[in-house]
């Protein structure tokens, strides 16, 4: 049993310094010691490199100790990729295919595995009531086409051999900690998180919208366990939609009051934005991840484990 | 009503040539008169401008006198795409994207319809009995996978309204003309063709094989019906699987015998070659082509209509 050499794209991120805190942790994934974990991110955070993988030579560079396991979460979010056009089609788009590319081009039985993070973002409505893993790709913002477009090009690029790689799609992360992002589905965290830490939140759509949910353990989770994967049992489709909860605003809420009372739900201020609510309008709202549960991908069953998973990650209990 | 400007590329292919020669024939598409019709196709031909759309800046080159209207067919084969990894990527995706690109950079109202064909090889095995209009996009060649992602592009690329794209995943083409290309496909094709022409055929599959075929007549109807259609009937999703004629190996060459009898027949022999059975069995059977056809897409309807349109189109009837 040999050390693994792991790479994290984007390891500065919320999910990707979460990924990186558990790896040195645990000390080990899927059972093998870990040897050195390298973390990169374009924007500068502690222990991390800064790298844009979408600059010419970097991809290349990050390849340099033949990493066994490649997290790529690098990639900026779907509200700025459709602020951004040519930004979003440089970062997710481009500098995912150079890294898949620079891979390729090692050879010489270089077969990394290569979990990407994908999104429920590459679905776009109109959705049956329950999306299976058998329904089409048709994404409604650029980020989702970017994702899918990569997607594409994981399956190929395992299929021709030149890695093994695993394409995860995430549902949205909630309780997402710390400051707001660029991301159109902020205030699902925002309405929960800030209420919690007794601040008010802005609620930009009706209670009845309905919207799929994993918490950042869950999706942590997903990522070990997709490095531990055996490849061969996804076949030729290697994104998987993860398993998650679907619930509505409503019932956020109603999770809210049991676990913070009252006090807690009245900080929330509806104030109805219709261009969040288009974009939310293009969002699935439930799946069937039939295949991800199958393989063993698990996430929280009701909403308020979501919330516990906050009070004991965040909050310390 | 203003006459029209039209770009083909891969106007030297088999469809690409057949289009232009209609569109000179009409001297109109959807009622419009044509100005002026440019094709262009990497391998010169009678008529042709010769132009690689991958090199740098041959795409804005192309864009200068603004066609109204572009059908976009230039692409390399499946079997080659597959033999030669990077040119498909090279051709297939990049010189798609950099036409887009193109596109979108001349900006100020430029909106060109924009007809792409893609292919059935952007569905990969397993399938159900019958493909629908919201089926998974799985390619299992490396030439459905980058028509897979230029289609992801062409529909986020409308949605931005750079442009008004159109995809066409065309059937197989039966009964394709002239010499054999580098696609897997053509045995189809070379069964009725060559024994018609009194020549022997090679048949590398079983009869029970099914597939999807239209003729290289219905294949131009598609691409002039596209050109003139309203594209908001579309929606967000902007390709459309064409209608087609489901048969088996053993129904096409039971037509052939309808046709020219016992003799032509007894030129089909049988070789089973493994490499071409493996790519087959990949290869979707049925659709359901209902978006198209309630869009007024019109295929042939049973075999012996596929041989009259070779007879009448290749062969003088």
């Amino acid at each position: 049993m040999s050390a693994v050499r792991i790479l994290v794209t984007g390891a500065g991120g919320m999910v990707g310094r979460k990924l990186v805190q558990s790896l040195e942790r645990d000390g080990s994934v899927g059972g093998q010691p870990i040897d050195a974990v390298l973390g990169v991110d374009a924007i500068a955070a502690p222990g991390v490199e800064v790298v844009d993988i979408a600059a010419p030579g970097a991809a290349e560079g990050l390849l340099g100790s033949r990493p066994d396991v490649i997290f790529h979460l690098a990639g900026i979010v779907s509200g700025e990729a459709e602020t951004d056009f040519e930004k979003g089609y440089r970062v997710n788009f481009d500098g995912s295919r150079l890294l898949l590319d620079a891979i390729r081009l090692i050879g010489n039985g270089y077969r990394p595995r290569f979990v990407f993070t994908s999104t429920i973002a590459v679905f776009g409505a109109p959705f049956p009531e329950s999306i299976g893993d058998e329904f089409l790709t048709a994404p409604l913002t650029s980020y989702g086409t970017q994702k899918a477009m990569t997607e594409l090009l994981l399956a190929d690029y395992t299929r021709r051999g030149f890695l093994d790689g695993i394409g995860l799609r995430l549902p949205t992360i909630c309780v997402r900690p710390g400051a707001a992002n660029l991301a159109a589905s902020g205030f699902f965290s925002n309405i929960i998180r800030e209420p919690l830490a007794g601040r008010a939140a802005v609620l930009p759509v009706p209670d009845d919208v309905r919207h799929w949910h994993a918490s950042p353990r869950a999706a942590v989770g997903f990522l070990l366990h997709a490095a531990a994967l055996d490849g061969r049992l996804l076949g030729d489709r290697r994104t998987l939609t993860m398993p998650g909860l679907s619930v509505t605003v409503a019932e956020q809420i109603e999770a809210l009051r049991v676990a913070a009372g009252d006090e807690a739900v009245r900080l929330i201020r509806r104030e109805p934005d219709e261009a969040i609510m288009r974009i939310v309008a293009g969002w699935p709202r439930r799946f069937d991840a039939r295949r991800a549960e199958e393989l063993g991908f698990r996430a929280e069953t009701d909403f308020a484990q979501i919330i516990r998973v906050h009070l004991e990650d965040e909050l310390g209990g």
